[in-house]
């Protein structure tokens, strides 16, 4: 994406950036417009193409760089000689603390990948299956050593993914809970299900 | 919503449901214009003033059938004076089922609440209420009869139906799990969760 190089040239990004993630999260891409965007910024619609070329490469940058920050920051949550039980649970921290205060970022991540063009899909589809990855690997060591029950470490992942991204959807951080009672909430109920009796009991 | 008397009325306002949902879901409410959806009905856009008052009547209508349908129909299948681990059991394959086939249906049910009117917007909301307070009222019943290891039976419920409702963004019927196997794969993990040893040796 293109950046001015005078000195308010990343400052006006950055509010651009901003404006354009609440936009996006309040009425959808596609509806927006460019000068919906300018009037947000407060700036006039011609100086916007000195940050951007158009509204594609606007979503793309907030949804990649979502992304990325993501990616680079799970590599550091996440030790990499521990065993899986420890990977787990530092997962399950990382994966609610990064998101929990990005509710904007993960609802335009999900509710608008199909508004990005066929090349910006696939480069978020595949930094989507990394992360993914990171957490299928996981649950695959945990199964291989036994660990962790997962007969489909892939769907078990998608499974943990959604019931933690999902907070996000209620999370207030004024709310009952902090966020380190939602991780042991959530962590607890992952780790050792909710039922109370012997599992060899249940019908499998 | 008003509907025509004429013989074709019901007809016309099913194709006009149909059209919505997959214009709504593909560019989002607020992006699309009712001459969008007369032509993508195939009628005249003053035709369309026949059967449906607004656009905003036409996502009420969508979001509203989806979750009165939901309710009546997991009174059904969640049997009223069984234990509560069977009444979860119950409810997770309802749950499954019912959304597995409907990833339209959710999506907008999910994105576009932002869209919906004040009015509009609490009926929903308190429909969605009465239906998680299916759930809550089953953990919070197995809490008190000590079958089932719910601390926050709010929390533990929106935890489940986000995991289970994922599965939505990515199920394909052409898929290599059939319904039956996702639901007993997710049952598993909610009822059993995914560590292998014994849970008394975990941090709490």
């Amino acid at each position: 994406m293109a950046r001015t190089a005078g000195s308010h040239g990343p400052k006006t990004m950055e509010a651009i950036r901003k404006a354009a993630l609440t936009l996006i999260y309040r009425k959808g891409y596609e509806a927006i417009t460019l000068r919906q965007l300018a009037d947000a910024v407060g700036i006039q619609p011609g100086s916007l193409y000195n940050h951007v070329r158009n509204k594609q490469d606007i979503l793309f940058d907030l949804v990649h760089d979502h992304m990325t920050t993501l990616l680079a920051e799970v590599e550091q949550a996440v030790p990499a000689e521990a065993p899986p039980l420890v990977q787990l649970e530092a997962f399950i921290a990382f994966h609610v603390g990064y998101h929990i205060t990005r509710r904007e970022q993960v609802f335009i991540a999900n509710s608008e990948l199909r508004s990005l063009e066929p090349g910006n899909h696939a480069a978020v589809v595949a930094l989507r299956k990394r992360y993914e990855g990171v957490l299928i690997d996981v649950l695959r060591r945990g199964a291989a050593d036994g660990s962790l029950r997962a007969d489909d470490p892939t769907i078990a992942a998608y499974a943990i993914l959604s019931m933690l991204t999902g907070i996000c959807s209620w999370y207030q951080p004024s709310g009952r809970k902090s966020a380190d009672q939602l991780v042991n909430l959530h962590r607890d109920l992952i780790l050792r299900g909710i039922v109370v009796q012997d599992p060899a009991s249940l019908a499998c």
